[in-house]
């Protein structure tokens, strides 16, 4: 079989694929015929030698794949011969809080990722994929769509009737505003972008900030909430927001720490004085994943799929994906 | 002014329109002219000298209703003269957990209700009613949709993609229906009518069960969920349907004990083994009623009106009621 | 190695040690010298087929025991040859909520137990022993203790100052009220015996009542509270004391229902009114384990060995264990 | 009756006493004979008129105090003649979370403070001393001690056998080791005084770090918890000392933020690397207020008075806080 293998100190032009014996499925294992990944900005971190968590020194990229079942191991009820699949993002990770060992489980990081035409996984590392969705949508979601999910869902469970904020439109905010709107939550878009704006009004967000025109966005939040503030805020910002997200959240509101993009500081008296509640908020476990996925089919939620590149064309998409300007996730068909 | 007096021990025959003084806003309250009421069980019960809890000897009955303000008294500033607004069903529970002592301050029970042309409040025992309603649909809210909202977003809220079994079509089981729907879940409705489940699919059921035909529903509900059961119950019946909603739910679910119409008993043994939750749900504070109208307003929600009679007609309202042939709730035009 | 072994249809006369192959260390796992074994009453149950849940045809009984790791596998560093180690009763159950699949990987069981002087476990399958008890003390941890524990800081935990109230002086009821009493709260204990209450009052009790001398022991609960009700209640009755257990408890308390011994029904009317919740509590993770030991340690808990018996002497130690004089765990020397 | 007046834009030099006519107890309210009042360090901002919230232009200054009930006013059933009674920090914050309109019912800033020897309050805004106190040390708790109770049993309640970390040895710190000694858990605690430090472990401190020693003190931390990290960190200090709390804190552990003393900022990336959740802690509610006195009585934790001062003394006694050489609370005998 064909497999990407990227080795620490190349550069993403010598990132190629080679050939590798196919993997067999053991006691309690899964084969997966991968037929289609999609890409994170950690995974461009990961094919420059730059990504900041524990890293192989050879390693097939991506985490985020869905395949099909081609065979099942010993023992395996979880899973029959054609089903799709996707594997976990963090494996370690089945249910509960996370262990910081979980950490030294993420696939294409610390563990092979999904750029290959076969993978082997333990089968309850790997989840089925939601019934309403393709390949390509299916493997969007778990570290974006799973990461949104847990921010929302996760220990102060988003409401009906609450205020949602999502900073940008990249993919963990624009799956925030997509199961937002489908939990019954109001949701207020930021974007320097009037284009991407309205592309989140069509997905169901009920307020759009162009930060541009509005660099106190906070002040816009307030008004279109009465006042009170949004209860939750996906932060995919960092330091450079976050005082403006601290602004914007309402007493007693959760801000979900999640973005490194804004780089910047924030005096902590900021939060004492909103009465606000930060959370680092990371991926999440297969038993999140699972309620994810429930929503997902109930609500017939179809993820945005900005492109898809062929299997050899990895490089490319890559490339295509440091230029920022998709809307959606960008897909590589298997 | 005029306003309806039960005296205990007369008879529903005797229930009589009276001339009262006209109330008058003191320092702090509201004088609302009431425009529409709406009935509950609870309400036949106290007009024939039945109700279990705390009951004055002589009481204008009803706890829900919706008012227009007509004067504020000195130092109110949450409310102006044209608001539409709504008294609290258990006037001393504003937020938090409920205490025992708020027991003792339930409209058209332990204090007068809403069977009046005028009555006058604390302005904070009152709430500004959601601005999609009309005075008889806001008058629908205070009892049985917030005991539906305090067992779907109480200690444990629903969340998105979960499943919710509601039992019968009553006032409490509607409004969880229309709650959850809303809120992105699946919803399972039992009932002996047809014609009743039919109607439960338009307000957005995903699956409904004629209990007369499943006399052990559960195993449909188990069915319906892929083997795993519904995660809330809203247990409207009682001791005659418990083993049955235990049957119908998943481990680690929540059964929100509401029901006293289907007496009976039933062994602990079966929530130990099920591993299930069952909580006594009381109606609700009033930052749960904010939050509640927060959601009817976003998602325009519409509570269900069987049947409108005039402020003369109520004691032939309450046997209309007492038939319990109606789907949706029986309001009174004030 | 020597292993009790039961088979399903014979009698308690018929359990006896029979030779069985040394178990080998496998990938992943250790080796166990088991050091001591502690018996609940569900043994009994399993040693006369008449246990409610799974079982298998053949089986080495009991749960609960400790052993010394004499060699570990290959890639397990989580123990060291000469650790003290306890198996977990639920082998599967290592974080988060308990799936329905977990009570099929019960110790003694549906899995064999640790009546035996070797058995071998997955590495993470097991647990360090506290550092403050020897092999008997630590014995007695898996079933009772965890689900004492379970009850007191599962999703509501107990917090200094509340009032717990525990039914009789079994193993699980001890163990909460030596938890309850480190944690600052509390504690409430019934029994028929005067004796053993005193050796509550010795172990921390704060208010001790002889329900035979007041078999409406919620008044006395009442009393001594105030009025208010306990916080939290241990029921390891059943249905036939539910109701002075409901009544027991305070608006917005937990009962936890864990008893088997005292059958009857209740009518869930009165859960409604008391405003109380009732969870069916198993027995707990390996997370929760982890968390128990950690206050074991700090507070220097000591579990109540009643009585130690030889390996030998199982069948005399289960028939010891039936006659239900004993205060504290009944352990037997491997 | 006498009583301190402090007027915006005087100084504390001219802070003075004056006389006032005695309060008189209306309906549903208490007078108090004040008898003691204990100082914050907001105190000595709202006299030097820097307080950075709400403050009355003419002020009685300070919050805390404890007094006896000397008279009731009518429908008054909360409080007898003779009782030990502590009016609230916040007013109107009787249950549940905060609102935004609490902030502006703060005894000493918002509304006059206890400096006075008498003062009428609403009988629910006021709560009854523990048992176990005199009225020095009661009057100590109204601030600092409610404060460490919010955060070590608000939302995330502390459980025993965890790890607290506490900045320093100031009223909250002091008050939050003493809580959290009670309940079981683990304490740790920093301070530049090896003097200090000594009378944080006679308190029960099982880990003392001198700071200036170990600038780097999360180190010593994470030693002492085997790497784990602290579960809760009471944080007293501010920006200038939030990284070196982060470092210091478990996976999923909760730092609560309350100080302004350490100015300083810090990069949110921390919190998601680490995977903590940041809560800005308020006082608290009388609810919890009446859970903390429940654990004082129940574990008879006596609050450390460093000094009393009388009536006369105040503004003597605010400089002496101003010097911060205390070890416990500063208090008024009025």
């Amino acid at each position: 079989m064909k497999a990407y293998r990227y080795t620490m100190g190349s550069t993403l032009d010598e990132l190629a694929l080679v050939d590798l014996p196919d993997p067999i499925a053991g006691p309690g294992q899964v084969l997966l015929r991968m037929r289609a990944a999609s890409l994170n900005y950690r995974d461009l971190l990961v094919v420059q030698g730059r990504y900041p968590r524990g890293q192989l020194d050879v390693i097939s990229p991506l985490s985020d794949g869905c395949g099909e079942v081609v065979a099942v191991g010993e023992g395996v009820d979880r899973f029959a011969v054609g089903d799709s699949a996707i594997p976990l993002f963090f494996q370690s990770w089945l249910r509960g809080p996370m262990l910081d060992s979980d950490g030294e489980s993420a696939l294409g990081g610390s563990l092979d990722g999904v750029a290959a035409q076969y993978r082997v996984f333990d089968a309850d590392k790997v989840i089925r994929a939601p019934r309403n969705l393709n390949f390509a949508q299916a493997a969007t979601l778990p570290c974006a769509a799973l990461t949104a999910w847990n921010g929302l869902h996760g220990p102060r469970p988003l409401v009906a009737g609450e205020t949602l904020l999502t900073l940008g439109t990249g993919g963990v905010s624009t799956f925030a505003l997509q199961f937002a709107h489908a939990a019954g939550a109001r949701v207020i878009v930021t974007s320097s972008s009037d284009e991407k704006l309205a592309k989140a009004r069509a997905l169901g967000a009920d307020c759009t900030i162009n930060y541009r025109e509005h660099p106190e966005w906070s002040a816009k939040v307030r008004e279109f909430t009465n006042g009170r503030g949004a209860d939750h805020v996906i932060e995919t910002g960092g330091g450079g927001t976050m005082l403006e997200s601290v602004r914007s959240t309402a007493r007693n509101g959760w801000i979900h720490v999640i973005g490194l993009v804004a780089p910047g500081q924030i005096d902590p008296v900021h939060v004492l004085l909103a009465g606000v509640t930060l959370r680092g908020t990371e991926v999440g476990s297969r038993e999140m994943f699972e309620a994810m996925n429930r929503s997902i089919e109930k609500s017939r939620i179809e993820p945005l799929v900005d492109r898809v590149f062929e299997f050899e064309e990895l490089p490319a998409a890559l490339r295509y994906l440091e230029q920022a300007s998709h809307f959606g996730k960008v897909v590589i068909r298997i």
